[in-house]
């Protein structure tokens, strides 16, 4: 028998102690919408991305960048800010609009998790549209994995935790792993609410807030098991993501 | 159809926003072992429990009670403290030891719990031994309801979310509810651990722990659903935990 792998889920990045991430492989998870979007810009031709804290910061970068060569994206509050290219929906990162560009991009909760993994080893980006991508590359990986959730505003979401849960209920059918008490509260969420994945993202908090102004598209987009095979990797110096890993043999989705 | 009541789950003290809590009914869980030690203290005769936060505070309030009727309890990372009448082990709080004493308690999680309710405007004491009467207690009670695990040293336990999900569970069947995220999370813990509740808090982080300082007896003591049928309440001036309600009709435990 191999030795057990740690798995940690992290509920919300505040939960993830300072120092714990270091030496890990850790999946970066905001699944409304963050993730999805940064997955979906770089599917549809984006070279790179430059996740940025504050909204000022994004616009003082992007305005350094060659017009033509740089798209400034984001949202506060789920909504696209004044003077930005784009918002934070999936289906505004069309072939037309990202193919050879830079996005830089500010958004409430996915940004800050992006920052706050950057102390791990490997950093990967997952959403359900990469699901089984992501699952490969841990499987592959031998360090530590930690799964941190962006959650929203401070609080542990229903959308986020379910797809922690997936990528645990993949691992434990493939490896001997020891959880921490999080990555079974996760697990526990994908086992009552995979199969009915859609509507656990509508009725979710994050879903619930996103309907509410019309989102309900990205609710949608946000619930394609697999449509990509792509495994978004966060690089250093500058910070960025780019494509790491491209595709997958199969789906490992259960449900 | 009546009006729906808000049922919030915190996984932790410190992911229920200041202010929050205010107003509502809020109902306390530190199932290994605070609470569960509370509820046996108050059922084997001690009249009042004062919580404390730092030991000194308790070695301090304890000693200006008359000897003979004040027991000083409590813990830090799971063992007894040194000058100190009792630990925090159930089985230590006898008839013998508690009839007509105050405990002055102090814990690494629970006592803290505790304090941050005290900004609602009723709070219940719950643990799996005193489940169907704190379910009791919630339902006929009007205001907001909010759980607030203690969780162990800032992560989310499985024993508390178990048992937070199990009282959502018996309030889902009574009344038209709306959860927040968290508390949709502790429901599909107790959906998936609920049947094996020992083995639940045996595999747990705490439960872990406990084994490995010798209080397998703990865990045991903290699985006897339903063993009392009193809900200890706060009281304030001093802040100080009673019994409040006591009495149910039938055990409302569906695992």
């Amino acid at each position: 028998m191999t030795e057990s792998r740690d798995v940690h889920v992290h509920l919300l990045p505040e939960l993830a102690r300072p120092g714990c991430l270091a030496g890990s492989v850790t999946l970066v998870i905001d699944v409304l919408r963050a993730t999805t979007t940064i997955i979906h810009a770089l599917a549809a031709g984006c070279t790179s991305v430059r996740p940025c804290a504050e909204v000022e910061e994004a616009k003082e970068l992007a305005g350094g960048m060659p017009a033509g060569k740089v798209l400034l994206g984001g949202e506060r509050h789920g909504s696209p800010l004044a003077g930005f290219d784009l918002g934070n929906s999936p289906r505004e990162y069309t072939c037309q609009a990202c193919r050879g560009t830079t996005l830089v991009i500010t958004t409430t909760n996915g940004t800050r998790a992006l920052l706050r993994a950057a102390e791990a080893e490997r950093v990967l980006i997952g959403a359900f549209v990469n699901y089984s991508a992501v699952c490969e590359q841990l499987r592959q990986d031998l360090r530590p994995i930690h799964i941190l959730c962006a959650g929203t505003e401070g609080e542990a979401t229903l959308e986020d935790t379910l797809l922690a849960g997936a990528v645990v209920d993949y691992l434990c059918e493939e490896m001997e792993i020891s959880l921490n008490d999080s990555a079974r509260l996760a697990w526990d969420c994908f086992e009552n609410h995979g199969r009915i994945l859609l509507g656990a993202l509508e009725i979710s908090h994050g879903g619930a807030n996103l309907r509410r102004l019309g989102y309900d598209d990205d609710i949608r987009a946000a619930a394609e098991v697999d449509k990509f095979a792509i495994v978004p990797e966060l690089r250093r110096d500058p910070l960025r993501v780019e494509v790491g890993a491209v595709g997958i043999v199969k789906t490992h989705w259960k449900k």
